[in-house]
């Protein structure tokens, strides 16, 4: 199963608009920052940063229904709830910023652990899981490449913030529901 | 359909103890200060304001039960977890005092969010909405006149902090859903 | 109705493994310290530690397990939720040492609520209650004897935190929820 193009769309336009908000909390409470850069702005954000987040979004929600079929007992409430999760989890992370890095490495994976426990099923720990490997990984070479920069009592991971991983598997999780709920429309009442 | 006296007081009561713990938080962490005055207090508050908070939970309940008739798969469980969401949503603004703005104002907004993907319908969309217009502005109102003020780093809203409209908001949420268990005891299982 | 063996096993693995990563927050953002002593670490804690956390989630799971027959509606799922909420809880008592304790107090009682309105049923609400009881006074005892010793500004209890209670009332529902989901597999799908 895989998401038809309007739904990719709606995906993608999500991911674009959610993302530099939370990255506008992570500049703003210098968790992070960017090297001056003639790349155009949107909010604190480059240009590529929202088409970055848009394009996982959708390849998270695909990656989803290939793993497994899509549950229909959910509805765009528990989207909308997923949403604020990871919306809120990251504000959390750049309002966080400055406390003992464990304690709040712990809070945030206890976070992660909330929402899935909350939307979650077997698939989206796979999607999640993906997500908190693929992001971490992909944000270390950024940082090493001087791209961007995490701040010096938040770079504890190979350049970057201890927290990410869970961060990443929270949105792993709620992209996994989106994409479910995506296709759910075109299934009968419970099928 | 609306609600019998008993339920009328027993909610009147609610808003009018919870009330006062949340606002000697936002006194106590100098988010919000009243000035000098000769009206007898409750806690940190001015008489008036369990007498506000009170009223406000009944007319947000009595409003829910006129948007649409009541859910029954709800119970008193949901209506405590309710409670504890405001009051704990209440209390972080409090504990956040100081903290950058934009990002605290985006965590409660996703708190919203998340109490009402939990516990809400859409009847408590516009319940929440009516609390999140109504109750800023009339703050808006009492700021300006001096009535209690918040403090320079919290009144970015036309004299009061950004992060009011989502709170109400949640406090419009949980009121809907407790006019909902106050006559839903009335409604046959399952009806 | 009461655990078997193997379950005893893993539930006091669970507590022996989470109590000390808490434990570990606690001492990381000086809430809680220990006197210089020749006793064995693990982490931040004494040897005694998790041999303490470990038991009083047997204990408090066998206690569940005889005030009420468990329910068989939860699984897997919301025993990792009701795990991650006692560790994000534990997590944040710390985090926000030095934060106004009124105010953390509201916080930390209404996320216990709200862990009770997810997982929790009236019987929860007992073993809750032992174990709020049980182990403040336990430690209150602790204290005195200077074992270990709560930050100046987080003792207001007798010698520990007032939040002490609520997180150890969170700690027992979850703990609860446990002892229904090591049985619960004995019991047919929908019994």
């Amino acid at each position: 199963m895989e998401l038809q193009w309007p739904a990719r769309g709606v995906l993608f336009l999500l991911g674009a608009v959610v993302g530099p908000v939370g990255d506008h909390i992570h500049v703003a409470t210098l968790t992070t920052s960017y090297p001056d850069s003639p790349i155009p702005e949107i909010g604190s954000s480059p240009l590529w940063f929202p088409l970055a987040t848009g394009l996982a979004t959708v390849l998270l929600a695909e990656l989803r229904l290939r793993v497994a079929p899509p549950r229909t007992r959910f509805g765009v409430r528990h989207g909308i709830g997923a949403i604020a999760a990871v919306l809120g989890t990251y504000a959390l992370t750049g309002i966080l910023h400055g406390a003992p890095m464990f304690a709040v490495t712990i809070l945030i994976g206890s976070l992660a652990a909330v929402t899935w426990a909350a939307f979650g099923d077997l698939a989206a720990v796979w999607v999640g899981l993906v997500a908190a490997v693929a992001g971490p990984v992909t944000e270390i070479v950024g940082a090493a490449a001087g791209t961007f920069s995490y701040a010096a009592d938040a770079d504890q991971l190979a350049g970057v913030a201890p927290w990410l991983p869970a961060l990443y598997f929270t949105f792993g999780v709620a992209a996994a529901l989106l994409g479910e709920l995506s296709v759910a429309r075109d299934v009968p009442e419970g099928g």
